[in-house]
C-alpha cells in the first residue's frame, strides 16, 4: 500500500465530465489499495476567466487581491471532484492551501512554499480518506491567501509529496511521458522509461515543457521521485529520478531538446581587450534581457567577434542597448538574426563518454548544416544553426544516435 | 465619524459595472469620514452556476464540499470590489470567512454564527482600510468552511455590526425601504422612514420580503440599528429599530402585508371533544408541514368545524393526511380551497389602541368582502378572504387607515 500524491491540470478537470473520468481513475487507486493525496488546478480556462475580470477593474491588480480572488479556481475542483469520489463511495475531502496549512512567504502571485503541515492529512489519510488539496495557493504567516505562480501547482504536489514522505509524486498531463524528442518532429521519438532531474531540467529549460523546472527543482532536492503520465490514457509514464536510482550506467544520450526561441546578436570587430564582453552585456542584463549562449571567437588583428542570443522577443531591444555601446567601443557593426535554432543533446552519460561532441557535429556536416554556434556544459551539448534545418538536423541526431531504439545492453538500468 | 457596517446582495455585485458604480458609493462614505465593512454576496447567478455544476456531479452534494464550492462566490465579489476601492486609491483587504473568523457550527449548508473575532477587523480599520468581508459563510472549530444558509450575507453583516459595536448596519437591495404596503398594489403605498423590529418581523413573514427575518431577528436580539437603502438610488432608506428608539408614541399601524401562498383545509362536522384538534394537526405536523392560521367553530350539536391554513404547495399532502383522520373520527367532509389571500394589519401602536380590528372589519364589509377566517397577535391582526377581493381589501384598508399620509401627529416619534 502505496502513499501517492498524484496532481491533474486544468485540462485534466477541464468539465464536469472530465472529474467524472478522473474519479473513476482514482477510485481504481483506491481500489488497489494507495492512499492518496490529490492536487488540482483550476478547471481549464476557469483561471483566465477570473484574471480578465480583475483586469477589466484594474490594469495592475493589488497582488493581495488578485491572490484572492484566482485561488478560487482550484477551490471549485477540489470541492467538485471530491464529489464525485463520494458519490462513488470513497470518502474524500477538499483543503485548500490555508486549510492544509501550506505556509509561503508573502511575495504575493509568485509566493515560495516555506513549510507544510502533514498532520492533519496524516490524520485524514488514517481515517481513510482520499485528500484534494488545492494546487498553486497557500497562504503567510498573517493568513493571507497567496499564489505560487506559474507552475504553481506542480510545485504544490512535489511539497506536498516530499512533506508527507509519499512513494511517488504522480504529474498527469496531455502527453503519456517524457520523450527523446519532440514527437511531432521525429517519427522515431521515444517515450524514455526513466529520466534524472539533471536531464529532465536540461530538456524542459531548452523548450521541452511537460513539466515546469521549478517542480523538478523541488523534486531533485527533497528527492521525490516524479512520475509523468497521461490523464486519460494508460500507460506507465516516464519515471524522473536520481542518477543513483539507477543501478546500471545510463545511456550516453537522454534526449534531444530545440527551441526556435532565440535570437543572435553579433558585435562586429570589437577591440580584444579585457572587459568588452561586461561591458556589451552588462547594459543588456540590466534591463532584464537573459542571455542565453555567449561565443568570443578567436581575435584577429586585435579585434574580434561577439555573438549572443537572446528570447526572440527581446532582439530589438537588446541590439539597441548593443548598438549604442558598439559604437562607444568603435566596433565595425552589430547584426541581428532571429531565424535560428538552437538544438541540444541532454544525457548525464556524455560525462563518462568522449567523443558525443564530435559525433553530434559529425551527424550535422554529413547532411550539410553548418553550425554557427556551440556551447555545453557537463550533461549537454547545444549548437545554434539556421532555422530552417531545425527539423533535418534534429532527425539526423535521433537517428545517428540510435534514440528511436531501446537502449537494450543497459535496458535494466533505466528501466 | 461613524462606523458602518454595509451589505451589497448578489444582484448589486452582479457585474464590473455594479461593482464599480459601488466602489463609488463607498468612497464617497469614505471621504465623509466613515469607517467601512463591507459584506459582499456572490455575483448574482454565480451561486447558482456552482449550484449546477455541483448536481451535475451528484443529486444531493456532500454538504461539506458543496459549502467550500458556494463559498468561492463570495470571494470572488469580495477580490474585486477590494480591487476596485484600491484602484480609486482606497486602500481595501478582502477577507474570508475564515480569515475573520467567523465562527460557525459545523451544520454545513445552514450553519448558525457563534462567535466572531474582531481582534484584526479593528486593527485593519485602525489602519485606515475598508475592509470587504464574505457574506453568508464562516469556518467551524476544525477548520472547514460553513455557509450560514437563505439570508446568509444579511446575517453575517448583521452579525459583524454586532461585533464590532457599528453605528449602524445598512443593507442595500433593489427597493428603497419598507413601504406601508406592496406599492405594486396601492399607487399610495409610502416608504417608512422607521419600523420596529418586531413589525418588521411581522412584515416579512407575511410576504414584504425586504429583509430575512434571520437578520431582523440577529439584529433586534442586539439592538442594532438597520437601515434597508437602495443600492443604486440616494435616499435615506428605512431605519429599523427598537421601539424604545422613538421618543414618541408610535401610529397604530405601521403596515399592510399580505401573501397568496396559502391554502385552507376545512374539516366539517368533527365531534367537539378534548383532544380533536391534535388529533388532526398532529400527522400534518408530524411529515414537516406547518400550519399558520388555525379556527375553530363555536360548537352545534355537538360536533364543530376545524379549519387551518397550510402553504399553497402543501396542500394535497395536508388533505391527503387529514382525510384519513377525518374518516377516524367520524367526520362530515374534508374541504380544500387554494384561492384565499390572507391580509395583516402590523404596528406596535395597536397594543394601546382599542378598535383596530372592528375598524378593520367594518372597512372589509363596506367594500362587501366576506372575512373567512380571523387571527390576532399583540401587533397583528390577520383575516383570511378570498383571493379575488385581495386588492381591493388591500387598497381599502390602505385608506381606511390613512397609511398613503405621513402620520404628522407623530412625525417626531417616527422620523
Amino acid at each position: 500500500m502505496s502513499l501517492i500524491v498524484q496532481k491533474f491540470g486544468g485540462s485534466s478537470v477541464g468539465s464536469v465530465e472530465k472529474i467524472e473520468t478522473i474519479a473513476d481513475k482514482l477510485a481504481g487507486f483506491r481500489d488497489a489499495g494507495h492512499r492518496l493525496v490529490v492536487v488540482v488546478s483550476a478547471m481549464g480556462g476557469e483561471t483566465n476567466r477570473l484574471l480578465a475580470l480583475a483586469h477589466q477593474i484594474q490594469d495592475s491588480p493589488v497582488p493581495r487581491e488578485l491572490d484572492v480572488l484566482v485561488s478560487t479556481g482550484e477551490q471549485v475542483s477540489a470541492a467538485l471532484l471530491s464529489m464525485a469520489l463520494n458519490r462513488r463511495g470513497f470518502p474524500a475531502k477538499s483543503y485548500n492551501g490555508s486549510q492544509v496549512r501550506i505556509l509561503t512567504d508573502n511575495a504575493h502571485t509568485k509566493a515560495r512554499i516555506m513549510d507544510i503541515d502533514v498532520r492533519r492529512l496524516h490524520a485524514e489519510l488514517d481515517a481513510g480518506n482520499i485528500l484534494v488539496v488545492t494546487g498553486f495557493q497557500g497562504v503567510d504567516e498573517q493568513g493571507n491567501i497567496t499564489t505560487l505562480g506559474r507552475g504553481g501547482s506542480d510545485t504544490t504536489a512535489v511539497a506536498l509529496a516530499a512533506a508527507l514522505k509519499a512513494d511517488e509524486c504522480q504529474i498527469y498531463t496531455d502527453v503519456d511521458g517524457v520523450y527523446t524528442t519532440d514527437p511531432r518532429l521525429v517519427d522515431g521519438a521515444r517515450r524514455l522509461d526513466n529520466i534524472t532531474f539533471e536531464e529532465m531540467l536540461e530538456m524542459a529549460s531548452l523548450g521541452s515543457k511537460v513539466l515546469q523546472n521549478r517542480a523538478v527543482e523541488f523534486a531533485g532536492k527533497y528527492n521525490v521521485p516524479l512520475r509523468v503520465l497521461h490523464s486519460f490514457e494508460d500507460g506507465p509514464g516516464t519515471l524522473i529520478r536520481t542518477e543513483e536510482a539507477s543501478d546500471m550506467e545510463a545511456p550516453t544520450i537522454a534526449g534531444i531538446a530545440f527551441t526556435r526561441d532565440e535570437a543572435k546578436i553579433t558585435v562586429l570587430g570589437v577591440p580584444d581587450t579585457p572587459g568588452v564582453a561586461h561591458r556589451i552585456l552588462g547594459p543588456v542584463g540590466g534591463v532584464g534581457i537573459e542571455v542565453d549562449v555567449i561565443v568570443q571567437n578567436v581575435a584577429e588583428d586585435k579585434s574580434t567577434d561577439f555573438t549572443f542570443t537572446v528570447h526572440r522577443n527581446d532582439m530589438n531591444r537588446a541590439a539597441a542597448i548593443v548598438t549604442q555601446v558598439a559604437g562607444e567601443l568603435n566596433a565595425r557593426d552589430v547584426r541581428t538574426d532571429d531565424r535560428i535554432a538552437k538544438i541540444s543533446l541532454v544525457g548525464v552519460g556524455m560525462r563518462s563518454h568522449a567523443g558525443v561532441a564530435s559525433q553530434m557535429f559529425a551527424a550535422l556536416a554529413e547532411v550539410g548544416i553548418n553550425i554557427q554556434m556551440i556551447t555545453t556544459s557537463e550533461i549537454k551539448i547545444s549548437v545554434v544553426i539556421n532555422e530552417k534545418f531545425l527539423e533535418l538536423a534534429v532527425r539526423s541526431l535521433h537517428s545517428a544516435f540510435e534514440l528511436e531504439q531501446e537502449p537494450t545492453l543497459l535496458a535494466d538500468g533505466r528501466n
